[in-house]
């Protein structure tokens, strides 16, 4: 039997949990899972490399990498140092090396994993080759791909930025400025406005029997992909059925954007899109009715399942998740 | 039957070749190999990282496990990550991070492998802990350890540092000065004088069946070992055979130094070591007479044998140095 191919879209700790989600399907599925990933982010570690040094944005593709990481014992020890940030460090001086500068410490706040893969970037000249190379080092379970191989910026139009002029909409630039803004966003473009896509994750969404959006921040890591053309296109002609995993909360960047509205953001930005279910909390669905309206106006079917963490914070349980995908990504069409 | 184990002191080039010889022994000959790397390295990516960070200098213990690098075609990719530097870099600036600060590239020069192994022992707490997994994700095919967790300082009494003052003795402060200085070096010493050795070399060297002392840098890489009272100790009481392989050419720091010279400054540094074979190059050797004096007088037997590379440069051929090795590590006591 051939496995059920399934690509994931995000970002970061959602598209995380959706991958980590997935490896729980596994053995019950057989999956070939492969990770698309937003290269927008320019803050933190990332933010840094990119504007120093140029080339995508690492840090969620290293999330998701870890997240498809092996079980082995070694494989999970070079995760955790994939993870690992490099701490303030306070050398003893030492007879050679007299002088500690407190000042120059440039690697604090870096993850190992970001600089091993702009290293491994550089050296073999393609990030999807650095990617695949990366995976086999964490003998990771599925692919990660960039969604395209040129980093993006991330813009949106912002209404009442300034609680004191809440009719005022202006533009707010960059993946983090974005992530925490405080107004209400209307609208977001990537720049440049169309970047191409990467022909793997092309071929890979041509490929697959599933795509999954979500759950994410929506602006910065779920929608971005529907604003890459040749992604657009290969999700829209998929012969794949597609799912869309809700949000628990709404987060900082879509303050005032209800479970509903966030599936009609998914239209708006690529009217083609159908979708064949929607997966939402049965706790944190709030309203079902409603939600099961707008998922019925993309073509889906509403499914509630507990996917939550039980101690109270908004996050999905990976195991808990990957139980409610089990019956959905088995099923006959 | 048991495998004849092998540890090798050195620093950089010289126990990199010492180890790729080492290897071509393999499968003629059934080694278990445990190279000891010396940590007073100051220059280059290690001595700024030790300088801005702490810890043991990573890049000589970095170039003993790529010499011992798993021949996947994956591990050996994974060396050459390692091995990687990190390039001038001028990014494009984008919208998203529209100011690329020439200045601030704080990773230029950094191989990617000693920021690995950094960030591993800060990880997992100890150098050889990060060793042995670093090793592991190399599919080393040795190990590899450190002469001391410590790192050390290295400094000689030189004479003549000013060609214009033939007589004056200096003192020199830190390896890469030592190893570039242009006078006499007349007395090594460390700081601190007497490290703690690493246990676990400690414990290599008495359970071993052969030493190999060289080639390399002979007072910043050979030598040194023999200042850690500790190792010093396992290296005359242990019951393995010790074998050292000569240079092929004098270097800055031993200018003036002849072969014979060589061996008796390992006795000067240790007076109670003694030797098995010592092994030279049929070319490079010179005044055979006199080498096999210097050999008899530490209890050794010269072997001279073709084991420089072909074109000339003054580099062991790690072929040819191993087919030498093959019939010494093969004899019976």
């Amino acid at each position: 039997m051939t496995p059920t191919r399934v690509v994931a879209f995000g970002g970061g700790h959602g598209l995380s949990a959706s991958l980590r989600a997935l490896r729980h399907c596994v053995p019950g599925l057989d999956l070939d899972i492969t990770a698309v990933v937003t290269v927008g982010d320019d803050g933190g570690s990332s933010g840094r490399l990119r504007a120093e040094r140029g080339g995508l944005p690492p840090g969620d593709l290293r999330q998701a990498l870890v997240a498809l990481a092996g079980d082995h014992p070694a494989t999970r020890r070079s995760a955790a140092l994939f993870q690992h940030r490099f701490a303030a460090s306070a050398p003893a001086p030492t007879p050679a090396a007299p002088v500690a500068s407190g000042a120059g410490d440039p690697l604090v706040g870096h993850a190992v994993g970001n600089l091993l893969l702009h290293g491994l970037t550089e050296l073999l000249g393609d990030p999807v080759a650095a990617l695949d190379h990366a995976g086999a080092m964490l003998g990771a379970v599925g692919r990660v791909l960039p969604m395209s191989r040129q980093p993006v910026g991330i813009e949106a139009r912002v209404r009442a930025v300034d609680p004191a002029h809440p009719d005022e909409v202006r533009t707010v630039r960059g993946q983090h400025q974005v992530a925490v803004t405080s107004g209400t966003v209307e609208s977001l473009r990537l720049t440049p406005a169309a970047p191409a896509a990467c022909a793997e994750a092309v071929t890979a969404v041509r490929a697959a029997d599933w795509l999954i959006f979500g759950p994410g921040s929506w602006y910065t890591s779920v929608l971005p992909h529907l604003l890459v053309p040749g992604l657009a296109d290969a999700i829209v002609s998929s012969p794949a059925r597609r799912l869309v995993t809700l949000n628990l909360v709404a987060e900082k960047e879509t303050s005032g954007l209800s479970l509903p509205d966030h599936l009609d953001t998914l239209r708006r930005y690529l009217p083609e899109l159908k979708v064949d279910m929607v997966l939402a909390d049965s706790t944190a669905v709030g309203d079902p009715a409603a939600v099961e309206r707008a998922a019925e106006s993309l073509g889906a079917r509403l499914v509630l399942a507990p996917v939550a963490v039980t101690d109270g914070t908004p996050r999905h349980d990976p195991a808990a998740l990957g139980a409610a995908l089990v019956p959905v990504l088995g099923a006959d069409r």
